[in-house]
């Protein structure tokens, strides 16, 4: 099976402040599929794990063209696209109502958990196998390069952000990142496209510094780091959006 | 339809760090639960927003003996038990491998969305008509009183924080509570029962004083306040839980 496809419900309670669907939901739910789809060829992870691998998470790239709102089905589409000796690329694609609203990239490595170091992956067969022809339409990743920070801000991270890893949720960094914008300024644009480089990873009780670059305002870029060392880049690319109370409200909570 | 189930499956990258079905995820499925519920009525929200009022969460309490585990299939089944004037007690049970795995209660009230007052819901047809027979065997909600801190930290909410209401959403509150226990005091403990008082909503950009009392370790009281007035107060009792690396291990990310 080189696709996999999974549709879910939007429900009131995961909208965001707009009723939109939230980034960070988007990217869990874009990890939650690529693992299905993994564990639907029953052999990734534990195979994997008998050897003291796992793949981890090294790039990715959302770019949404019109959010999932309340209530309304979605469905995300995932396949490998392709793959060398240490990186695998895997595409999603999103779609709501009929059609597509938005497209995903990922890069994925295998890393030996005790050493801590990239693993060959050009022998692991059932990649080969399932390698699709499918070509997503998305602009590819650019490169993050270091931040030279407009403004900065620290921060711990606590035992929430921390996920059965035992180390910072990759959705975490993107929550954080995101929460040094106001709701004025959401009400007024939503996220375009994110790109997020995970370097490095954060520990429960570490304090970060968040750098942000936003002399362009609609083309931002970000980076969480420690003691001179960064642990993840981030480039946020704002679209203007006009939130309207009421029109596209939602309801959470509003139940009995 | 008196009560209502749904069942879900425990993904790997929902769990905590400990491997297990996180608070906070276990909240957020309650109220959803709630919702679909009165959905499925269809009645509930749509009547009372033309009347320019809406269901407010006032307070809930969960007490588990065993939390779900990755890749388990849960159920959640609720009803209302009772109904007053003014608030009306939404009761669940949470089933996972068979057995009953936790309880909740909830007390849920109706304001007028423009005057912030009480509504009177004894004229409620709808909720005459669906009150169930079923006895929850959950010890009930206690009164939550001021806490005297033995400690206190700021917090800021931010974006993130904030739901379709406009306002701090009620798990986010849970969230930052849960942050300021440790990893290793969650290695060592589980949550056996949190109660949770909803007192006035926190907006977003708020700077709040997060007042812990563990003067009982295993039973504490915490007081979200800003200026003198509290916001939310909860209790969370612990119970000893030792967590082992590697036999409830969960996958999530390690995938391709």
């Amino acid at each position: 099976m080189k696709e996999y496809s999974h549709t879910y419900f939007l429900t009131a309670g995961e909208c965001d402040a707009e009723s939109r669907m939230p980034m960070p939901l988007i990217v869990s739910r874009l990890i939650e599929v690529a693992t299905e789809h993994a564990n639907a060829w029953g052999v990734g992870y534990s195979r994997l794990k008998e050897s003291g691998q796992a793949w981890v998470l090294s790039r990715i790239s959302v770019e949404m063209m019109e959010y999932p709102h309340v209530n309304e089905e979605y469905a995300i589409t995932t396949w490998v696209e392709s793959y060398n000796r240490h990186f695998s690329e895997r595409n999603f694609v999103i779609t709501a109502g009929g059609e597509e609203v938005g497209y995903a990239r990922s890069v994925w490595m295998v890393i030996d958990t005790a050493r801590r170091t990239l693993c060959d992956i050009s022998q692991l067969s059932y990649i080969s196998e399932n390698v699709s022809e499918r070509r997503s339409p998305m602009t590819p990743i650019t490169r993050l390069t270091p931040v030279s920070a407009r403004r900065s801000e620290s921060y711990t991270f606590g035992y929430i952000d921390v996920d059965s890893n035992r180390h910072v949720n990759s959705v975490s960094y993107i929550k954080l990142l995101m929460n040094k914008w106001s709701l004025d300024f959401y009400d007024r644009h939503r996220i375009a496209r994110l790109e997020m480089a995970y370097i490095k990873e954060c520990l429960c009780g570490m304090t970060v510094n968040v750098l942000i670059d936003d002399s362009n305002p609609l083309d931002c870029t970000a980076e969480i780091e420690a003691g001179g060392t960064g642990y993840c880049r981030a480039r946020i690319v704002f679209a203007e959006s006009e939130y309207r109370a009421g029109l596209n409200d939602c309801n959470s909570n509003n139940n009995n």
